[in-house]
């Protein structure tokens, strides 16, 4: 049997177990022009929240009693394309199922031999671009600048990071527990990292790291972490905005201190992206991004889960910072 | 004697009468190497009004019982200097005063052959140059494309939707009243205008004038009209913000919907800017101003106040809405 997981209920705020339902169906059969693939390893990722609301966004919404879909790793177990045999694996926005057929359409073929094939959900992936592409695009971090990057020790923090440091910045992260703390300034060597949760004074924290401005926040949380970030940036700052994962769950509209007055006076600039708007650079960011990988310069982490059932729990634990780096869920070998 | 205008007391709030206070002085004696100057046109602009706060900002507060300054033309009356001669008119940041020497820094000659002097104050100069570098560097409007502007009938306000239709946009203005709203759709060609007081709703009556979203969205007002704009902003948007004249008087930190989620889902910019960052592109951009003036494809539009007791109150009258295009008092001939 094949089991599939659908989006059962709407989440009102936080999401819950409640909101998912499995279902088991029959294997399909591929038909000609078609693929059967294998369900590897499933990527979680915050942004799928957005989907879950019956709201016009820049995807559309998931639909009641359907699949969720996210970035998926898989392998042909059949083909009945030139362009794809057995034993292949594919990267792809794929079904929380199983097994699936595919016409192959947005599908990229993915080498287990040149990186592990988490990666290709990861740092090789969607992650890792959008992480490269939102500073280097956006952020445009000079040598000798300060970056801070909220949501530090996720899968877009993490590297956000690490590239600042490539960069020739002053790295300071923002998470939410003490062993993502070290796990920041040792492993990734940021240089500051601070816990939201426990430090007294976020915006005198980061006053005390930051002695020079910031002149670069690439944000991943918005809400009041971002408010404190906020209150020390340098003229010219930029803001590239990857996500608010703070107020996904919200259902009232945030309120929040307004921030036109800021960027005026400081002449900042403020830009949410999503990374399909960089599509035409992946080629040449996937190049940069393997190149620091095999030399070392760039480490990957990911927190991974086991089993295909524990998908919904693994997504769940996004929003309790359960992760660091990447969160991926191994459904298969 | 020599008229003077001090700041008196700082403003909780909206200002009033009561924070300036005007003395008399001698008029002072030039020395080698200074002007005597006679103010002929003073500039009230809405950005002052943060002058008057103790507070850090892009520019250093007034100090209290020390003249006001802002832009002013005045006529050179004795000169120690090379460069200037008697009669000779100039623009330049000012003191409140009728009579105020200058060791010439920061001084620019201006033409009354070429425009009329108080065009150095308004189209000419830094509110046209606002209007045209903050639209063009910052809201890159294409053929084609909607632009929406608040306080639409103000100094910037007035420039900004005429060089919108000009570059080929569809324009449409926010302001405060009908009289006003005629004369964006009058004698500025705006598409259409809205008046902000009188429309029951400010989201719909946007939604209606701009059919296809809005691109470009400049703004001068911040507050609850641009909520009701970035509502229906498109993918990419571009937002400059200018000015923040509804928040200037706010004594507590202004609160709003936050903005990460829409800028997030729209990849859209949002950036600050004074008019000194562009310094690079005066020249070329006052170039491009006065041909069109002279062209007649560019009508500027003042409010002039006379005499130079009535400084403060033309100031006071801006967070009225009492002016058309520019606001500028005449003090001299």
């Amino acid at each position: 049997m094949n089991k599939t997981i659908l989006l059962h209920k709407r989440p009102q705020g936080k999401p819950s177990l409640e909101n998912f339902k499995t279902v088991s169906e029959e294997v399909p059969t591929p038909k000609e022009g078609e693929l059967l693939l294998k369900t590897v390893y499933v990527s979680v990722d915050p942004y799928l929240r957005g989907r879950m609301n019956d709201a016009k966004s820049y995807i559309p919404p998931f639909e009641l009693n359907k699949p969720i879909q996210s970035g998926i790793i898989a392998e042909v177990v059949d083909s009945h394309l030139q362009d794809f045999k057995k034993g292949d694996f594919v990267s792809g926005m794929l079904a929380w199922k199983e097994f699936q057929t595919s016409t192959g359409k947005g599908l990229t073929k993915v080498d287990p031999k040149l990186a592990k094939l988490s990666s290709y959900l990861g740092i090789l992936g969607m992650t890792g671009l959008t992480a490269y592409l939102g500073l280097t695009e956006i952020g445009k971090p000079k040598e000798g600048e300060t970056l801070v990057v909220s949501g530090a020790a996720g899968a877009v923090g993490t590297v956000v990071g690490q590239i600042g440091k490539l960069l020739g910045c002053k790295v300071v992260g923002i998470t939410g527990n003490d062993e993502k703390v070290k796990l920041l300034t040792s492993t990734f060597h940021f240089d500051h990292a601070i816990n939201y949760k426990t430090t007294p004074d976020l915006k005198a924290a980061i006053k005390s790291s930051c002695p020079d401005g910031v002149d670069v926040y690439f944000d991943n949380v918005g809400g009041e972490i971002s408010d404190a970030v906020l209150a020390h940036i340098n003229k010219f700052a930029r803001l590239p905005v990857c996500g608010a994962i703070s107020l996904y769950n919200e259902t009232e509209v945030p309120m929040g201190p307004r921030l036109q007055p800021i960027l005026l006076t400081k002449s900042a600039t403020m830009r949410g992206f999503i990374i399909g708007d960089f599509a035409s650079k992946f080629p040449s960011a996937t190049r940069q991004l393997a190149a620091w990988l095999n030399e070392g310069r760039l480490q990957s982490r990911e927190t991974i889960a086991e089993g295909f059932d524990n998908i919904p729990q693994a997504f769940l634990d996004l929003f309790e910072g359960k992760n660091k780096g990447k969160m991926i869920v191994k459904v298969g070998e």
